[in-house]
């Protein structure tokens, strides 16, 4: 696999952890630290200097994580929750400030400022409108699709109902929801599983830093489309809200970009945003964009992304962000209004319409009841996210092959169906037609002149529950018909989430919590029959979003969404009390279920501060520290051959130490860090110090951008064995200043660099400035707190090569 | 001032700035840059070391900020924009993980954090209520004094106008202006004048960082309270939400100490928060409540929050932030509503009472309607700010004494009655009684069973004017009558800011545009009489935020304040247009007012991203230095003497350089850095090596937070000569690691470290880990990027020490 006469220096320390802690302040431990004090073992090499400690073996081409508190683990349980998965790398937030950037900024003058500016006001527009138009298209098929099949089943079960036939109608709901599903959990399973649930938690991720791999692609945007419009079609318990923001993101990155790898097209527009910082910056305005999509909720999307992405954002990213999410509604607004035949009327802001309550009453002595409300919330969400957890172990362990997947995904349709209509056949609950609030009302046994209560809930969209849950007049509801509904929806939405479908999770939250909300309500209004302020359409809201708070955990954002979803500000306060109180209660059990989600995938997500009381962790102690160094200049076979060996994706440039033995601790005085895609960049374009007259003028940042974002792998290029003989000057294209970090810096230190910064590789040095190792995101993401039930510790995640 | 055998080394070297553009990548030339050319001096010395280049001379105890591109400039002409005071430090936002830090966690363990985190909410719930009640206070004294005030106007004038004696009530006017404003001025000129203007300015660049002297202490709360009522009450074109936004920020710094330096009373609780990072956390959530109780809007405050300090942000603040502000809300609304005798109704949620707008309906064809109001809001907005500064600029030059700003505020307060008196005498603007939407309906000359529309304008709150302008219906408003009231009101508001009252400029900004917005409405009604969308109240209410934006140019968080104040959720989309058309209009020509006035006091304030095209201007080119170092064992004598020297409040601690020559270029090998205050307490607590057995074991971080936030100065600490002669380790106190930058690092690089991670000193080190200088917030922020009707620039601001 390698050259024969590569050799590799191995350094082999073990004594070295005790004295780590005490040596701070101490002047000689930090040499006691680097210095090694047995079992050294060297080969002579000039090319590759890989040094490592505490690792007895090693065969080139493994990952070289292998830090004294790391295992290097081959297989995790299904359903563990302790580690990090390697799979996964910064984006490169942190901008290279190399001579080629320099360069062109030198060229381009304030003028390119000025239109950089308005290029990307003008991305945001189009942002805007696209996430519009696709929202639009999606509303319209699943209120389209829907219609036809809940009308076909209603002409059925009328027939039946009569003619004794309804094994009919039920084998037609079957089918109906089979073909949809069938065709969701194809396209999900075999052709992108990434778009498979809500997509919130990956673009959580992304705005967190973390290059999702296919998460943001046109590809995924298609399936994701078409997956959710199937999944609401097909009658399963999931809502069209999550996919939405997910799509939104996409939508961002695509146009940002100016070209797609799926179409192989390259529109040779905006270039100058090929790269990691501006595209982030776009799908933080694309994820609000989304949310505004989905909610009507322009604040709320922009207060998702703040939430989501806090620690990067600026003011003139927050209003660019907020332009996007308006002229999102607005479009949408004008779709949907002249689909719903009245042009011009703009009260369709979202495709979530939960119906807009007008002045909602309520009292001081409500405020402890709203407590109770949100008590209550937290906790049958963290029952459903524990639930939903061990569902997902199930999953890992035993529902690993595709086919299986797009099975299951036909078993919940089934037993959605099945519940659904048993429910309708077995429970007699009739009310007097005339102020029905229902489409498709169904007489089933009722009397002549009156519905059935219970078909009102199942033959529509789920969404359409909601509202109908908020608004319907008192007394549209048997007691035992909610109760039961609530019992059945919660099952069906637990099994739902995390099946090989789009879906989001958000409309099936709030129809369990509205349909509690609701029964509190109801059985209230007959404990106190003469108190007008207790309206059931408010204690639905109140339960809907307690439940949505206790299963997702948001606070901020959910509150300005649900607010301007309802278009019920002076129901704010009431909103916010009962949220608190969910997500309060919720966490005392577990986490929010996207961030169980991210933490089943092992994803590096980092939180938001540095888990405390963890100064006494040094940087020589977390940092990677069998590393790879390149010299300023440097052989070109030699780089050939360590971009094949290791899979490291930045390489610290160093001035070699001298042979002297006194500076063999160091990897040599640091002078800048390079990344494995520039390297392969100049390995492609031949970019060696012999043809450099020929590159001297047209050589530009450019070159790097065109490949960007998926640069091609060493093995697709092909390198000579006489350009192997020539040497490459890494210093104009290396950065030349990245950040750095002392040996002696603490882990709350290093955390908040990354945090704040969006760092992918932070090189660890010495008193001397010589690079001793470096630190990546799971280096500071692998010491996370924990707290449950009121206490709280330290933990430290193991760290695999699994997905 | 010195000992005589101290000497200084001094270094100059004027011929390298032309070589550090170029020097990059080449090796050599870093060392160019750092080794003395000519005219190299050197005095033997042994104790400071004070280097510096391209300063001739130098007397100790002058500030020694002085770079190549930088100028001493004694005296700024009034007015000036240009340059930045040195007399504004950055907060200790970034911790300092010395020894003794780690000390007390090891000993402390989770429970205290888990603690610790109880007491946060607990202050931040302290917080929200007593913010709270100071806004309730304020709210009921304005209310009660206005109601005194021009109920016995309205009888004199009732009289008069009969008896022909209309001298009367206008110099009654005049007295009840004049006696509020005396005290009002009397208290901001004499006592505190910090708290003079609307606060906001001050708690924004609180909240990016800085180090504003008095802003947060409880007197600048006491001079606030009374002079926001005296100045509403004195009937000043003011408004009092800025000054409620100021006393959230001072209530949260007061009670997260736990300790008054106004009343010298220290109640030993909250120790743990005594530091600069945890104060501003407070003041985040202080500033929220504050906003949250001028306007009734818990989520503007937050979005107002994270507007003015993202960078710091992160989520579980957001959250605590959010809950203070909601606490806010909730305990306003009980207070105010049981004042206005309908206790438990919780209609009362702010100070500001906009009154609720019903849905309000708009069609699309408006919308470019809402660009022109917007439009014409930004121009209005941006003269407001011109006529401001030059009216600013006149003050800085001829209005200096204390007494000459009192009478500049009584000559305003005569100003204001005699155009109102005057406008209600000349103007005949009749409306007949009935549906008066006035408290004080006045007759004047108007016939039996009309009022004086003028008077109803003028004979209420401001606040009041602006509800009317909403809310009444079509035609309770003379054009005529409306247009002179811009134009007077406009003035009386421009001269008003900037008095030396308390005074916000929300309330007369709203008062102007919500008049000539309804100007336009009225207009507008009729031209298209058969147009029933044309309400003049939505006018007024686009007008009114057209013209806010205009002036201040905040657009998120004004927009969400907005919709929570008037709870019109559904005409977010139109005020969101005009907001965002006011403000790319006003940056067309000016910048917000608060920004303009922040610019005229010189304050540091960091913007939001790095200067454009700025990557070619290096960290050695920024930095101060001729800097002062400290050994890691340092004489006493000489830490005395160089504090009593220099003015710099951090010092690096190096490994000084050996005498060899060739390593004279820097200061010697980077240890860790210590501030002034922490060498003031460890001089005032005698912590000598030679005491150090005594104090071994009471030593701890306590002894540092027991002087924050105001540490003696070196003269009031003594030391004998015997003490003099003693040692001090420093190592156990200074910051052991903090950020350092590279000498070859980028200006975007510095400015992202400061602003992302809040830092006050930024030291700069060479190749080898030894330091060349320091960068400190103004040496980031005097690079500023100026966009002025669509070019732009970078422009480099002068240092001075004028405040």
């Amino acid at each position: 696999m390698m050259d024969t006469s590569t050799h590799i220096n191995v350094m082999i320390n073990s004594n070295i952890d005790d004295s780590v802690n005490s040596c701070v302040n101490d002047e000689n431990d930090t040499e006691k630290l680097l210095k090694p004090r047995n079992n050294f073992a060297s080969y002579s090499n000039d090319n590759i200097n890989i040094r490592f400690r505490n690792v007895a073996s090693l065969s080139i081409g493994e990952t070289l994580s292998s830090n004294p508190r790391r295992l290097n683990v081959e297989e995790i349980p299904p359903g563990a929750t302790n580690f990090l998965s390697t799979n996964y790398e910064s984006l490169d937030y942190d901008s290279c400030e190399n001579y080629l950037l320099q360069d062109e900024e030198r060229k381009k003058g304030y003028k390119f400022i000025v239109k950089k500016n308005f290029a990307r006001w003008f991305i945001f527009l189009l942002i805007g409108i696209c996430t519009a138009l696709i929202a639009g298209f999606v509303d319209i098929s699943i209120e389209e699709l829907s219609n036809l099949k809940y009308s076909c089943l209603k002409l059925y079960v009328d027939q039946c109902v009569t003619t004794n036939c309804l094994w009919l109608p039920y084998l037609l709901w079957l089918a109906l929801n089979f073909a949809p599903v069938l065709i969701g959990a194809i396209l999900v399973s075999y052709i992108e599983p990434v778009a498979a649930g809500s997509g919130i938690p990956q673009v959580k991720c992304y705005l967190n830093g973390i290059k999702m791999p296919r998460v943001v692609r046109i590809k995924t945007l298609v399936v994701k489309t078409i997956g959710v419009i199937c999944t609401v079609v097909g009658g399963l318990a999931g809502g069209k809200e999550g996919p939405m923001i997910h799509s939104g993101a996409v939508v961002a990155a695509g146009i940002s970009q100016g070209k797609s790898t799926t179409f192989r097209k390259d529109f040779k527009v905006f270039q100058y945003f090929r790269e990691d910082h501006e595209k982030r910056d776009f799908v933080s305005g694309g994820a609000a964009s989304g949310v505004s999509a989905a909610f009507g909720a322009p604040i709320g999307g922009v207060l998702f992304s703040i939430e989501e992405g806090t620690s990067f954002f600026n003011q003139s990213l927050t209003w660019r962000t907020f332009f996007a999410s308006m002229i999102t509604t607005f479009t949408l607004n004008i779709i949907l209004s002249t689909y719903h035949g009245r042009p011009g009327d703009l009260s369709y802001p979202g495709l979530l319409n939960l119906g807009k309550f007008e002045t909602i009453p309520y009292q001081i002595y409500e405020i402890p009841l709203f407590m109770i409300m949100g008590t209550i919330g937290g906790f049958l969400g963290a029952c459903w996210n524990h639930l939903n957890y061990k569902i997902t172990c199930f999953r890992l362990k035993y529902v690993k092959q595709k086919w299986l997947k797009v099975i299951e995904a036909l078993v919940v349709a089934a037993l959605s169906a099945t519940l659904g209509f048993s429910m309708i056949y077995f429970l007699n609950d009739c009310k007097p037609l005339g102020q029905d609030p229902t489409k498709f009302p169904i007489q089933m046994y009722c009397k002549e002149g009156e519905y059935s209560a219970v078909a009102a809930l199942w033959f529509q969209t789920p969404e359409s529950s909601v509202r109908s849950l908020f608004h319907d007049p008192k007394g549209s509801h048997n007691d035992i018909t909610l109760a039961i509904f609530v019992v059945l929806y919660f099952f069906l939405a637990v099994a739902t989430f995390g099946l090989s479908m789009s879906s989001g999770l958000f409309i099936p939250s709030l129809l369990i919590g509205s349909a509690w909300g609701r029964l509190i309500g109801s059985g209230l209004a007959k404990v106190f029959p003469n108190c007008v302020v207790l309206d059931p359409g408010k204690y639905a809201l109140l339960g809907a979003a307690a439940q949505l708070g206790g299963v997702v955990r948001m606070t901020i954002s959910l509150t300005a969404i649900l607010i301007e979803a309802t278009q019920g500000i002076s129901f704010g306060l009431p909103l916010i009390v009962v949220l608190i109180m969910a997500k309060w209660v919720g966490d005392f059990f577990n986490e929010g279920i996207y961030d169980i989600h991210t933490q089943m995938a092992g994803i590096p997500i980092l939180p938001w501060e540095a888990p405390p009381l963890s100064n006494n962790i040094y940087a020589s102690e977390i940092m990677s520290h069998p590393i790879v160094t390149l010299k300023t200049v440097e052989n070109v076979g030699h780089i050939v051959e360590l971009l094949k060996c290791v899979t490291f994706n930045g390489f610290p440039v160093v001035d070699p130490p001298n042979s002297d033995e006194t500076e063999i601790h160091s990897y040599g005085r640091f002078r800048g860090l390079i990344l494995r895609s520039q390297l392969i960049v100049l390995l492609q374009n031949k970019i060696f110090n012999r043809n450099l007259e020929y590159w001297e003028k047209s050589l530009s940042v450019k070159l790097f951008r065109k490949e960007y974002p998926r640069y091609p792998t060493i093995d697709q290029v092909t390198i000579s064995e006489e350009e192997k003989t020539y040497m490459i000057d890494l210093r104009p294209f290396m950065n030349p200043s990245p950040y750095t970090l002392q040996h002696s810096a603490t882990l709350p230190r290093a955390f908040r660099l990354f945090r704040a910064l969006g760092l992918r590789h932070l090189p660890v040095v010495n008193d001397t400035n010589e690079v001793i190792g470096i630190i990546t995101r799971k280096d500071v993401a692998r010491f996370r707190i924990w707290e449950h039930r009121g206490r709280m510790g330290l933990d430290e995640l193991l760290i695999t090569n699994k997905i």
